[in-house]
This record gives structure tokens, sequence and C-alpha cells, in this order.
């Protein structure tokens, strides 16, 4: 096996139902991947050893007997330790919730189940999914697979540090400010956030209940898509790549690249030459209020958290880590006026990105602006100053949240350090299967890491 | 001519499509109306005499050459002073808009032009929608026609005394805690609060974007169905009244009838009792949190009322009436935690309302626990105590403003003093038809006033 996604979800599936391997001895081998890499990457909160082997074996059974579910049926994968799985720990990394059993799956699990996927277990996060580096977690910091002094990114870290281990096939994260697409732009996976509200946020602990968003990482954009179509109990569809020469990118600039780490920037300009030469068409496309995103967020975000922790932060504030319960406080301040100017100005934001996608495929830009950053460092030297770490890892992705659109971040190089960039491609509201169609095409021509 | 409405505007449009009597001369005796008796009870803010007359014309040539465009065609209608018309004045009955004409219709003044409806003028209202009884207006408050010491009830006081007073045969409202259907009951005609977001509120100055709503007045439900089809660019449906023995009534009790006027109370059992004797099956249903609609609305509607009015409030405080000044300053205190939780809340009300109308054909309820009350009154007695006006003018309305529910009043008999009581019927979300149907069922039954 080369390289991490040496064979991804859908060759696994392909080999699974052909019955030339069997699901137990596939998770047999990604328990025995997490077994021996657990301690250096820290992405397992809870392995289900015995749960998996056990459904493993259902699985081969039933395919033995001419079920075959579809091509989740017998892949191991895991779930961000927020979404809750019957009978198994949530922990949302926090002390606070030390003890918690889930009493039943969150319908996304439900949906996984009954796809005939193998549950591997529960990954670890940036404590209730409130910050960008996995690093403030009870159960420690989720490492990079690639730079183990480095964060996997966040807040599902433990869910793309888990893939790219080896340590199953798809695993589903969240996403509020990007977090599914931050983690597999820093650890080199494809993260897709799908239109707000197409995956159900049921059984999953909210961070932000008017940006929270349910999503699958995978180590192919295939992956991605047998697993969100699984999480919404749809039949896989038939991948239908447009020619790479039909294609119209709105490729964002000003605000999306005016502050990008060098050798980011030039993953992502050699991303487009290519794309360019294959025949798509590039245009220029701008959203005029990207600027005011962060504020937007942050008021939005903030307050929303609080309400949903208030009581838990009065009664048990050392429960939580320091930096998130900082977060958590601050956010008790914020105005209701502030708030609704907030939602005022996203309503605007949805305009705006809703404008530059007309007459687009989708829209591109980074990920991230920076590779992943070192841990237990909270800035970070771009351009011509230090910015902090937290801000630079939101810049990118959450406006899609904001906005609702579906986005996808899928690997497009390495820096010369061979850290991971992230090409993030974002598409119309409720076409997410459009959006993995062209992701899909992009990706045949820059290739899976 | 018996009543206010002696002749329906769908009986009036059967007369103007058949050429029995024109526009021109419809329009002109609203005009007189209007000009003998807005001073009793200051109804309009403005009157486009001139520009009514050449309506009116217009559209008798029209159908003079046979091209007749419906129910609306000739028929005279007016807006509440907060819906822009192309042309007229937008005052909101403030002094903080003295002298601002509309450059452009709203898309609900331009869908009633193009259906060929007649524009009389602007109506009185409470300032900026932000009162139940229109009495805090710069252009003096709305009189009662029925006993013009008492309040029209608000905030579309204006649209419902003009209806009354035979000044016009539809009106165009706004409703975000009742202000459609709270002077439809304290006048004695017919409101409609459709679903949330069927008629755009866009060129409508808002009270609180998420719960605003346009609708229309009219003396009997096919008239305010009339207007509703027309305000959407539908064409006119059949009237499809169920038979009154197939009808499943859930009535609303505990909260929704424990503080009640004992009129009300009589005018509201009689008219169950009348269903009942018509065969109609009535089944007690609840909505557990009721009780909690009050707070829930101020925390959503205050902020949101105070984040569009910040600036102006901070530049021109003088400009408003001091009671809606005093509102509008205590919306900027409220906390962004408390707005989030009040829309959890929301939330919830929607699904318990929601499960109160399963297996029923719609909800019964009053619209006003209490008859018109005194001008200049804060207080009333009701039970055991006084209660304050606002709650009380807002206690069984606001919910459906909350949950989106459609909502209508009717007038369903006088009390003793010759007040008019409203039967409040609240139907399925998006089924804004089907609660016109019912209540039409229900108008045959207990007749128009």
């Amino acid at each position: 096996m080369s390289g991490p996604f040496a064979e991804t979800l859908l060759q696994l599936a392909g080999r699974i139902r052909a019955r030339e391997v069997t699901s137990t001895a596939v998770t047999e081998a990604c328990l025995d991947r997490i077994a021996r890499g657990n301690a250096r990457v820290n992405a397992f909160i809870t392995v289900s050893a015995e749960q998996a082997l056990a459904m493993a074996h259902d699985a081969d059974r039933e395919i033995a007997l001419g079920r075959y579910r579809g091509p989740l049926h017998g892949v191991p994968v895991s779930f961000k330790d927020l979404v809750d799985v019957a009978g198994m720990p949530t922990t949302a990394a926090s002390r606070l919730l030390a003890g918690r059993v889930a009493p039943s799956d969150a319908p996304v699990a439900a949906r996984l189940r009954a796809a005939g996927a193998v549950f591997l277990g529960k990954t670890n996060l940036h404590e209730f999914a409130f910050g960008t580096t996995s690093e403030d977690s009870a159960y420690g910091p989720v490492r990079n697979p690639v730079d183990p002094s480095r964060s996997a990114g966040g807040s599902s870290g433990g869910a793309a540090a888990a893939l790219v281990e080896g340590m199953g096939y798809a695993a589903i994260g969240t996403d509020t400010g990007g977090s599914i697409r931050i983690p597999a732009a820093a650890c080199g996976c494809v993260g897709l956030k799908p239109t707000f509200g197409e995956i159900a946020c049921d059984g999953v602990i909210p961070l932000s209940w008017s940006l929270d968003h349910v999503g699958p990482l995978a180590g192919s954009v295939g992956g991605a898509r047998a697993t969100y179509e699984a999480a919404l109990g749809l039949p896989p569809s038939q991948a239908a790549p447009p020619p790479l020469a039909s294609l119209r990118i709105g490729v964002l600039r000003g605000y999306f690249t005016e502050l990008l780490d060098e050798d980011v920037r030039t993953a992502f300009e050699a991303v487009l030459r290519r794309l360019e030469a294959a025949g798509a068409a590039l245009v220029e496309r701008a959203v005029p209020h990207a600027s005011d995103v962060a504020s937007i967020y942050l008021h939005v975000q903030l307050p929303e958290a609080s309400a949903y922790h208030a009581e838990a932060i009065e009664q048990h504030p050392d429960a939580y880590t320091k930096p998130v319960r900082l977060r958590l406080e601050m956010g008790r301040f914020v105005l209701a006026e502030d708030y609704v100017r907030a939602q005022r100005g996203a309503l605007l934001l949805r305009q705006e990105v809703s404008a530059a996608l007309d007459g687009c495929d989708a829209l591109a830009l980074p990920t991230l602006p920076i590779p992943a950053p070192p841990l237990g460092v909270d800035a970070v030297m771009i351009g011509h100053g230090s910015q902090p770490v937290r801000a630079l890892m939101l810049r990118l992705t959450q406006l899609f949240d904001i906005t609702r659109h579906p986005a996808i971040s899928l690997p497009c190089g390495r820096t010369p350090l061979g850290l991971p960039v992230g090409l993030q491609l974002a598409g119309r509201l409720d076409r997410t299967r459009e959006l993995l169609d062209v992701a899909e095409a992009i990706e045949a021509l820059i290739g899976t890491p």
C-alpha cells in the first residue's frame, strides 16, 4: 500500500461486494492500525473493537447470503465524538460529559448502520467542537499524522487523522465554521459540508444551531459521496464527473487570497493552471462583503454556543478546558441586537455567494490560508505580520457555514515540508451532488494524495 | 345597505364583471364615505382620490373591452401605511418618515395593481406597527367605528376601521403578533395571517423579520381569499367549504380560555355549540408550553425591532411616540443568549401547534380575550384583577406568528354593548387555502356581521 489512500472506499467496497476480501479482515486491519498508531496521533477517544468485529461478521454473513446493501456495507467508519451512537459514550472531548452513554443512534448513525457500515468508535475533537485545532480536549490533543508536532486541524481533527492513518475508510464529522474541511485540508483527505440542514443534526451535540452541519470525511470524493448518500438514506448515485473542458470555475480572490502562506498560494495557483490547461474556464468572482464574515460569524456562533452551555458553564465551569470556557463566557455578553444584525448580514452574504455562483459550476478557493500550524501556538507569521491561528483557520471556510452553501475540501498538493494543502470548492444551495460531480472531475485531474 | 358588509367583495366583483356597476361608481362611493367619515375614525393617513378615480376609470375601460382580470378588478382597496405604493408617502405613522415617498411598489402592491385593484390610499396604524391599539400614531389614534371612544385594535387599526366603514372592500395589513387579526376582531371584519413567508415582506417596513407577515383584511372570508390569492399572483380558486358535519375542530382551552372577558367567553362558547349542533366534531387540544409564548415573543420581537431602529433611535429619539420609543430602547438590552433561547422555544411551540393540529381541520380559539378596550387605557379588569391591555391584546394571537401557522379571525357575534367578538382559527403550515375552506364553512354557519 503506497500513500494513505492507496485503496479508496469505493475500491474497497467493490472488493467486499465481490467477496475478494471480508469486512472482518478489513476491520481487523483497521483495528490493528488503531492499536499500533493511536498513541501517536490520538485520533480515537473510544475504540469499539468487539462491536466492530461483530458488525463486520454480520456484514460478511449478510453478503454471503446475497444481501448486499451498498457501498458502505462492511466498510469500517468512525464518528466524531459528539455524535450519539447507541451504547457508546458521547464525550464531546469534555470532562463535563464523562460517563455519559448514548441511549440511541443519532439519525446519521442509524442510517450508516442500516447501510451496513462497521463502527470502529468515536474520534477525538476540539472540546464541544469549539475550536479549530483539536488541541483543547479532555483526552489530549489530536496530532497531525504528517507531523505529530502539528495540529490535525479541527474541530473534527480525530476524524481526519484517523482516515489518513488508515484507521477507517470514512468518518462522520461536523462543520460549524469549517470543522470538517479544516482538518481534511490540514491532514490531507476529503471533507464535505453538505447544504445546511441536509443531514439531520439530531442526536449530535450542538455547537451553534444555525451553523452546524453534519458531513463525511473520506480519502476520496467518491468515498465522501457514498457516505453522504448513505447518511441521507439515498441509493448510491452514479458519479457523473463533467468533462473538465465544460467547467466554468469562479475563482475567489480579494479577501480570499490576500492573506495566504506562500506555499499554499503556490499550490493553489498550480491547481488553477492545471484546470485551465485542461480546458476549464476560470472566471474571477467576488463576494463584496466577505471581509465582514468573521464579525458576522462571531456574533452568531458565540451566543448560540453560550445559550446551549449557559447552565453547565455556571454550575461546572472547571469541567471545561480553559480556552473553550473563555469563549463560552464571552458569548454571554453579546447583545441580541448584534446577533440579529449578524443574521441579517448572513442573509446578505448568502445572496452574494449565490450571485457569485451564477453562471459557474463551482467557486474555488483555498481551504486554509496556512498549512497545519504547530500545536500550542496562538499566532503564526504570515505576510508581513503575525496573525491569530484561530482566525486564520476559519478565514476561508466559515463563509459557507454562514451562507449554507455546500463546500468540499480536497487535497491539492503539499508544501516543501510535506504538509498537505486543501482546495476548497463551493456549490449551489441544495445542489450538493452537483458539487460532488465537479469535485470528482477535479480530483481526477489532480489525483488523490 | 344593512350592516357594514351587506355586499361582500365577491358580490361586488360579480356586479363589476357583469357591468351592473362601474368601478368608478364604487370608488366614488368609497371616497365619499372616506370624505364624510374619516374625521370620526381616522382610518386613513393618505387618501389618493385622484389616482383612485383614474385607476377605476382604467379598470372600467378594460372591462368594457372584455379584459376582465379577476375578482379584484375594479375593487377599491387600501394599504397599511408601511407598505410601499409607488408615488405615495410611506409614513409608518411616524414623524420620523414624514416626507418620504415610495419610489416603487412593494411586491404585494404590484400584484394587486396587476390584479386590477383600485388604490384608495394608506391606512393609519400604531407607529411602525409596534403596538396593539393604533393609538400611538403621529397622525392621531384610529378610532373604533362601533364606538369611537374605543381602540380599533392594532397595529392595522386603520385597515379594519376603513373596511367596517365601507371605505374599501379589502385592505392589506401586516401581522407580527396579531396586527391583522386583532383589529379584525376589535372592529368586526375578517383578517387573515397566511403562513409565514407566503406573501413577501419586501417593500414593507419591518417590525420584526422573523415574525412579520403580510395579509389581507376583508368583510368576508371570500374577500380575504380573493385578496390573498391576488397578492400571491394566483388565479382565484373555487371556494370548497367542506360540509360542517365532516369537520373536526381542535378547541384550545387551558391558557387560551382561562383569562377571558365573560361576554367573549359567551360568544365563543355559543359558536362552539352551533358548530356541534351542525355536526362538527369538537376535540380538546393543548399546546403544553403556550403560557411561555409572551416571554418567547418578547425576546424575539424586541431585539429585532431594536436592531432595525437602532440608528434612528440614537439620532432622532424625539421623532418617535414615547411608548414606541420606550419599547425600542428596552429591546437594546436583550442578550443574544436569551434571543437564541427564545428562538429555540419558538421551534418547540411550532412542533406543539403542529401536533395539536394533527387529526384536526383547524384549531379554534378566541382572537381577543376582551372586546375593544377604551382608548388611553393601559389596563383593564378581567377575571379577578387588572391586566395590561398590550399583553391581553397579544395573548391569543402571537402564538401563530411565533409558530408560523396560518390563522384567521372572523366575526362571531357581539357583546351586549354591541362590540364585535372574533373567532380565531389556525391551520396547518403552508395550507392557508385549506384554512380558508374551513373558515368559509364556519362563516356560512354563523354569518357575516
